[in-house]
């Protein structure tokens, strides 16, 4: 079960497809296995980017099913609905799957600080014992939560174990939530969003790790771990190597396009296929890509990193 | 099957609950009844007002059936979903079980021309043969689509059979449709919602009824029927009588719950209940709606009406 | 100076242009006579609806002196700006040259209940002892105040007089506003805007009268009177034989042409202008406000309230 | 006066503040000066970076008198108003002071095709024969301009003879536009924002420049001038150079913070102040802003930048 003290990088799985759109699940299992391998310390699925939206409710279970049953790390589903019902029935059904935890994104149409405090005290009703995990996404989700907020939530729901952060700018934020609890509010894990844009500082302000879905997790599995073993040099010489890529793959909406390609470039999904509506890359994109990724290796490889 | 020919009040039906917040099985089919002897030409169900987005896909289609299984009208069912699998998934479920359409809002995150029009060119691949209504209600969706938009939707989408006018202000959008139909466009049919706050200047600029779920669904019947006779001042004299009650439920959020309360009051569901996140309505509240319908009762009865 | 104890009708004030775009200062002193003959009690100048955003500075000013020097009745200069130091020097400029007060809306961007409060602060301190309208109309700034949040505004700053209420559905707001003073809150004055459309609901909840802008001012002024003297019901008939038209002109951006159309009907105006970017009238617009106006003039000889 | 073969870098220019608010004007000398100095082929004043919004009209004019006065290269001024008048006032003040031409954002409430063409055809014919660039920020604008109204913009307006390109992701859209000047359409100049982030793709795509506000500008010069004399590689390695920092400065809200910093700590500017409201900067931030500006150095040298 998922619990404060979870720390590391959670990868943010895409869901990869055929060509015809079906669920490819073969590419779902060497996925797994691959995250894990660079890695990850535990995987989030049916997140945005994991193009939960487009999935019927049988294929998000059956989704959940498939990865828990590969994974060796503990695994958070995404279960943000328009409606509690749906909400509740897609965390019943993983949690009894064996997942670790979900993963919950305010509604888009909350706005006042105690409209989002009523909406998550009732989330943490309705999943019960379920460990959830708050997801804070202002540029997607529109809702603006302060620290206060957070932390209120901390106190009212002890089943609240994790902020996915991936507000922006939120260094502050962070800072503020950790002086938080040297102050005596309980210490939930935070895991950093925002493709990895600004994973080094969010360390040094004191988060847990990453939760984001670069398409190369091993540099973010590097840079916390060479953080956490007290070598920040290596861990920004590591972050600057791939920072072109990380820019590049932060495209709202075309990005996750630019992840699919690398992933199937890298072997790892078989297809780069998105569901409707998605971008499609054109070829000047792919070579954009490919000569960031030539230059990527040639400063890995100065760094001796593989 | 709904066609461009459509006429009349399709009544935006809610969803019933118990309290417990299982679906009114019971209320449903009172419920049904009700809006057809009111005179309802259509129902309308899983809108935004029937709370759908708060059901699990399996309430869903379950609903579809039981109202399908009870109606004598034609039944239209929103499918509106954050992707396509799941419009796909209640769309042929819904159709399978007789429904004779389907309705889909745009996706909320859509803003050019282009956008909107290639979404609904998905959607209306996606739905294949089922004839299907474009929801236009940018308060709530937050997007604008444009007349010459809505034609060429009408041009392309041979499926689309009508619109649920809903901008708001809307008058002129009715008048320019009609003046392109005049004009060789395809004529579709036009049923206007904003809980019939505009309904008679709607009739007289064009639309052929309503679709909305006023608590007073004969208001709608009686001033459509009565535009349509040629007696424009009788369809204003039913109107003005019940505008200051279609004035208080058109609150935003609010509306929902005093229209379930005044159903509850008149017999047709057992409870006002609405799953959260919904208002809850005050004394103060239902104070006001009582005034309203005393005051109400007596000028209908001036008039003759009932 | 506004304070407190404000009540009645504070007509929001159009700003009249002559039809080559430049302000049409004859018709600017016929209105502020005519507002006040129809009941006013206080004048809004530079509002939405006054097309503020549409002047220069330099003819921003100018309309504060010209409706200062002629009105008889308080003057409240809408005085909302991107920045602080264009919202000072209006204020400073309007309470110089005798304005009662000024209003301001949220700046759009303003999200977090601590944003807002501290945008409250800044604007107190820059306006000094200048008292002010917090203008809450959350439909068109997209800020949603809570109560707590003007209740913490009410508190902090003193010079906060008054709560120009527009949010939709708000009748709560209201109650709650004054059960707070009730219990200790400082009570300000609340006046109710919406086009009047909720008028009668928001005097019973304990609203101080009306700042809104409907064409006929003294239907607002009539129903304030008669709620104020004990007789609802003839405030109720009063407001009815009104609504078809308030409903009419609430149409968003539509309005304001309906508006200064009337106006100008009414030989209060001498053009129905608007200054670009604003909606233009179509002829079967026009004859829609001539029938409502027609009914409306039957419905009051009916009454004997001319 | 501003044209179609516009290139180069035009820096969007900060206002310097004193510590009590007021403009320092000696820092504005320096300032221009300064961008100059490290490559400038024009300057921006007014935009949202310069704390348009928070200057009085007076102040806006007095800035641009001392600017142009400076400047040995042309000066751009952002004229975005709330509406058309107040545009015009200070278009008209900025030509006539010297200025090559003006930039217009589109008003927030535009949404469909049609809206946003009429808006910039009022623009310019509002602007006369001044020259415009168009400004085309999504992220803050909230509207969102595709490639073919643009090119309809282009077509029917002469005057426009520039694109602020700011939309994020973007690159297809340069693309695209260069296609179409390529199969005929007028070619404009394409400077391009978001602090640079793109820069290098930019220039691939066919953009003739930068426009943005980085606090280091001549790393946009000297990127843009190795890319433009066929050294793709040193481009590169440049901007590589600068990205740790182009990122951290390119927090939206903070980053004009962080800009003001930085160039205050070079010299270029005597203090950091923003005017209400804007972020203020914890030590934390300016420690970590130190260290990439040393690791960022460190880099330079090793590429002879410097």
């Amino acid at each position: 079960m998922l619990d404060e003290t979870a720390e590391g990088v959670f990868a943010i799985a895409v869901t990869p497809f055929l060509p015809n759109g079906a669920i490819d699940w073969e590419s779902v299992d060497r996925m797994v296995e691959f995250y894990i391998a660079m890695g990850a310390t535990g995987l989030t699925i049916l997140g945005m980017m994991g193009e939960a939206g487009k999935l019927t409710a049988e294929e998000s279970v059956a989704l959940v099913k498939r990865v828990v049953a590969r994974s060796t790390v503990p695994v958070v589903v995404g279960v943000s609905a328009p409606g509690f019902a749906a909400m509740k029935a897609l965390a019943t059904a993983s949690m009894d799957l064996g997942a670790a935890g979900v993963m919950v994104a305010p509604s888009s149409n909350l706005r006042t600080d105690a409209q989002i405090i009523t909406y998550y005290h009732s989330t943490a009703e309705v999943l019960g014992a379920a460990p959830f995990v708050l997801q804070d996404f202002p540029l997607v989700t529109n809702v603006v939560i302060s620290t206060d907020v957070i932390l209120k939530i901390v106190t009212d729901c002890p089943t609240c174990v994790m902020l996915k952060h991936e507000d922006w700018p939120g260094l502050e934020k962070i800072s503020a939530l950790r002086a938080a609890s040297d102050n005596g509010a309980r210490r939930i894990s935070i895991l950093c969003g925002n493709g990895g844009l600004y994973l080094l500082e969010e360390m040094l302000r004191g988060a847990d790790g990453a939760m984001t879905g670069f398409a190369y997790p091993e540099m973010m599995a590097q840079v916390v771990s060479a953080y956490q073993s007290g070598d920040e040099t290596r861990a920004r010489d590591i972050f600057d190597a791939y920072l072109p890529m990380v820019r590049y793959e932060a495209q709202p909406g075309l990005g996750l396009a630019i992840r699919k390609h690398t992933l199937a470039q890298r072997g790892v999904i078989a297809h780069d296929t998105l569901r409707k509506p998605g971008a499609v890359l054109r070829e000047t994109t792919k070579r954009e890509v490919q000569l960031l990724a030539a230059r990527q290796d040639e400063r890995l490889q100065a760094l001796e990193v593989r």
